[in-house]
């Protein structure tokens, strides 16, 4: 190994900034005190452009899936109909938080490495009038598709009376989200994505509707209960002990994107979807998705003659290079690369040439350095 | 203000060893790769002496709440009675956890900042054959009560057939805690306490027959399902991306809790609750808790001729150190000094000295150094 640290690029947990890690160092304060009051009122003003709104931005400590369940537990009732969009594991996950408690969850499954077609989702709506809440996934980190959200939010709007509500983890902080713009009801990210944070936060922002519905939804919840968090966060406040090391990082890392600027940042991930795209095409190693839907924040490669965990193993050994397998019916069958929150143009050129060494290790006859020059093409351009 | 950091002597969130910052501030890993692998071997067996037990202890991120709640709706279903035993704020957060799972709740209520005597509980469960589970608070962080766990679990058993279920969250890894000698059912803790970590991780650990329950229950729950925690961490993974910032941080704080002895911890914590105990005695201040049942961790002072909060703004202006308020019932009647963790005989010593000039500063006249004094005596007897 030449570095005894991993090299992340896998789509998630993702690089720490040495500035958010430095942050994150500070001594501890306390959560009822006037630190904690100052750091919300740094941190609520700039959550909201990420996300697109002017709502607040409620903050719980919690992986992502905490967040999906939150989403669920706080909008539908058990029996009620719901529609779950399903482009993969993670929309499976929906599904299965909705199974879990007991709502009518009825899934529209599309092929893995697809994204769904709004127009089949109107006429789904169209025939079926008792969907209480769309669910769909921004970005599918399992496959790297990137799904319509804004004319998703428009067919389910135009033919139903449903919630729209999204899983925004893997994309959010890295892809343009117009939350209030685009009607999108509530939704929801991690902080170990684009937002340049370890893992331990996740974050919801809800509609003037959603709220309603939230507080009249009996359901039995307590610390997933998006009121308590909202209504103490409005004065500043916390209804539990946070992490708050992770918020100290948060503060940096909000302070790092409006520095980047948010258009700035959406173009950087444009660039790095594109020099990773082209890297692969170069060699004529298949790509799991079309370049239409293709996330700017993970791609996915789906080799036809070589073994993607055979590659991942052997740039671990010789680099310490992480890149991510397949889930579920992709695994072995596709590898993963993350290219989202603290990630350059130089990182996707460095990725690009450890795994042409890595491919010629595990004797696949590519041109070295063929990725690279299409990289650097997509860079000069 | 003498320092820019906060002087934090709260019952929790603690200060955190320069080492354990310093472990947090190592470069993110993948939470599927080999290092969080590694990380959990390291961790998880140290862990199981600070329970007590030879169980697992599952790491979930989130709150301590968080922790409780996973203590509720994976042993109990909604309908079944319960008996919380209520010593404090703690003690009333279980009670309205359980209510919001429509679980029927029946509460018994002790007197803020005593102990409940197990002889009475015993009385009870003679009377209420139904119970399916009580719930205790270990250390009653809001009043500094350490209630009678080992004698409370000994009555539950030998009494009925329900569950004994323990909040530990300020008081794991500070004072004497054998779950499994003492026949605790579930226990629970967060890792901002006695363990010297931020806040963000939740701890539980469950007996033989407390596991057949859980299997059992089929309560909506998805995030907070333990089975999850147990069967990846048995295999050294993870179900959700986990905190793993924070995880750093606790393989650096078990290895100096197995440094500094287990033993030897929870006899420098009686050192620190003696020593802060004399220090108000001198002084004619009274403590909210008798002698017999004061907690190691945190310690509750009652004044009668001064108001606690001018007390609190005033040593927080002079020497930014935060003490705690009351809460609820207890609010602006108490002040409590948390002792827990990453704290020493100086720290002590250090705070009653900032606490007399505070008290002069508000015009109690108090003989300035004898509450040092009588806790450097106690420090070497």
């Amino acid at each position: 190994m030449f570095t005894d640290q991993p090299i992340l690029r896998i789509p998630g947990p993702t690089p720490i900034p040495p500035s958010v890690r430095q942050a994150m160092s500070q001594p501890m304060i306390g959560h009822r005190t006037q630190e904690t009051t100052e750091l919300l009122t740094q941190v609520r003003p700039k959550l909201k452009p990420v996300f697109g709104t002017d709502q607040e931005v409620v903050i719980l400590t919690g992986s992502g899936t905490a967040g999906l369940e939150a989403a669920v537990v706080n909008t539908v009732k058990p029996g009620e109909d719901v529609l779950v969009i399903v482009t993969g594991a993670f929309g499976d996950r929906f599904a299965k938080i909705c199974d879990a408690y007991q709502i009518n969850t009825q899934r529209f499954d599309v092929k893995w490495g697809e994204a769904v077609n709004p127009e089949d989702i109107a006429a789904y709506l169209k025939k079926n009038t008792s969907i209480k809440a769309v669910f769909a996934t921004h970005c599918e980190t399992s496959t790297g598709i990137l799904n319509p959200i804004k004319e998703l939010a428009k067919v389910v709007h135009d033919n139903s009376d449903a919630l729209f509500i999204v899983d925004g983890v893997s994309s959010i902080g890295g892809v343009e989200t117009k939350m209030d713009e685009w009607n999108i009801d509530l939704l929801v990210t991690g902080s170990q994505k684009a937002l340049m944070l370890p893992p331990g936060l996740t974050f919801l922002a809800a509609s003037d509707r959603a709220w309603k519905v939230m507080e009249n939804n009996g359901n039995s919840r307590f610390y997933l209960n998006l009121q308590k968090y909202r209504d103490s966060q409005q004065k500043n406040a916390v209804p539990y002990t946070p992490a708050l090391t992770l918020m100290f990082g948060l503060e940096e890392a909000l302070k790092l994107i409006e520095e980047e600027d948010l258009q700035h940042i959406f173009n950087r991930h444009h660039l790095l979807r594109d020099m990773t795209r082209a890297a692969f095409k170069a060699h004529d190693i298949p790509l799991l998705t079309v370049d239409e839907f293709a996330s700017p924040t993970v791609t996915a490669i789906r080799p036809t003659d070589f073994n993607p965990e055979e590659l991942r193993k052997t740039i671990k050994s010789e680099f310490n290079l992480d890149v991510a397998g397949g889930q579920k019916q992709l695994k072995e069958k596709i590898f993963r690369i993350g290219h989202m929150g603290y990630c350059t143009p130089a990182d996707i050129l460095e990725t690009v040439s450890m795994v042409e060494i890595g491919l010629r290790k595990i004797g696949k006859e590519i041109e070295l350095g063929a990725g690279v020059r299409a990289a650097q093409e997509i860079y000069l351009k």
